[in-house]
């Protein structure tokens, strides 16, 4: 499989040099220098405008031209003669609705999965690239047509990664538990939980952790395991199989 | 208009005598002595059977009988008997869910608002109350076949609801952002933050705020605005007449 993928737990991080600031070495490492426009996803935003000049700015002080998706007359045929892709964060719900909407769905898998050409997700656009919707942090602000996403890898991801707080005396549910009673309910057997400042590269048949954090990972009927940044995490592409 | 309900904010208060510890005076006042048996709604969680002991035996202590929903081989049979409702917190897309697979959802809506039987939520149970799971805090571990709620009341709670930590290093979105973008998508115009230890008291057309802690109003087009318990909220249940 030719897919290339770098999956962003979050597009800001604290003291980490602004908007992508802490990934943007991994960025220009992975578009490389034949990709020369990438086509922006801002659907998970509502002011689609403001979102589009914010990556803009950023991505063009690291030498790529943006195009908006939602600039596009034809979204489908945007994706169609896209070079690479980034979708990025905001509400999944509305994110995975907006993909919906626009039809735009099956031919960023057709582009990614048999064209190959990179996919970059933040955040919630993270979220859009596993199997589902169902392990995202999000307010379910609009109601999608399904949680099936568009299945880039065959598992889950929890962005923003939170450990639970021993000192909080909050009662909801820590994030653990959330993904405890995901696996509950679902077939699903992983879910990835990138903390701030962690992402995912695949290539090809090959996923790296790569950033300045640990990932945990959480697999129904096993203990959850920590992984540090450099670990090889290809098994994940495997399962299922 | 009958109804009367009590819409907790959460089952289990941080030092607040265990669970409904916090709310057990208000619970005993709004059931009443006419009330013998409660029906109570599992739903929200994975184990049925031991989420209808844990309420069984604190609804025990304070003088009602409980059925649980679960048990019974008609659940429709088991709303159109019963003489008041508790529906129990967990996971809200697994509780609405559930009610939709039962069919519950419109006998419910009989027995609350034409009937007049008092209704109990806690949590996920006070969100299903609502006009839809909008504002949920849950992750979405399973696809219900829609977001509208029961509608017990015309605008949406935010339970276990929280205040920005001003120190927070995590980049997630606030509650109140989260909430923001809520109403960017929504034409319901009002969601009701209670924070743990709260809750909201409805007698046919009066609503009141109870409890130990303050509620937030989120209302489109205005300002946020604080509430403090023993507020008078009534205006809230002729929005959008």
């Amino acid at each position: 499989m030719t897919r290339r993928l770098l999956l962003v737990s979050n597009s800001t991080l604290h003291g980490g040099g602004g908007y992508l600031g802490h990934c943007q070495q991994q960025i220009q490492d992975f578009f490389g220098e034949q990709v020369k426009r990438i086509l922006f996803v801002p659907y998970a935003l509502h002011d689609r405008d403001g979102y589009a000049k914010t990556a803009r700015d950023k991505l063009q002080s690291l030498g790529y031209e943006v195009d908006s998706i939602h600039e596009a007359s034809d979204p489908v045929e945007a994706v169609r003669m896209a070079q690479g892709i980034f979708i990025g964060g905001g509400n999944t719900f509305r994110l995975l609705k907006a993909l919906y909407d626009n039809k735009v769905v099956s031919e960023i898998q057709k582009r990614v999965l048999k064209d190959g050409i990179p996919f970059m997700g933040s955040s919630a656009g993270t979220n859009v690239a596993t199997v589902s919707i169902n392990t995202t942090n999000d307010m379910p602000i609009v109601y999608p047509p399904t949680f099936a996403a568009l299945g880039l890898v065959p598992f889950n991801i929890n962005p923003h990664y939170l450990d639970a707080d021993p000192n909080s005396t909050h009662m909801g549910e820590t994030r653990e538990q959330r993904i405890k009673q995901f696996h509950e309910e679902s077939d699903t057997p992983s879910v990835l939980g990138l903390r701030e400042g962690c992402m995912l590269l695949v290539e090809g048949d090959k996923a790296t952790l790569l950033g300045s954090t640990k990932a945990r990972l959480f697999t129904r009927g096993k203990p959850a395991a920590e992984y540090e940044p450099g670990s090889d995490m290809s098994f994940l592409l495997t399962e299922g199989e």
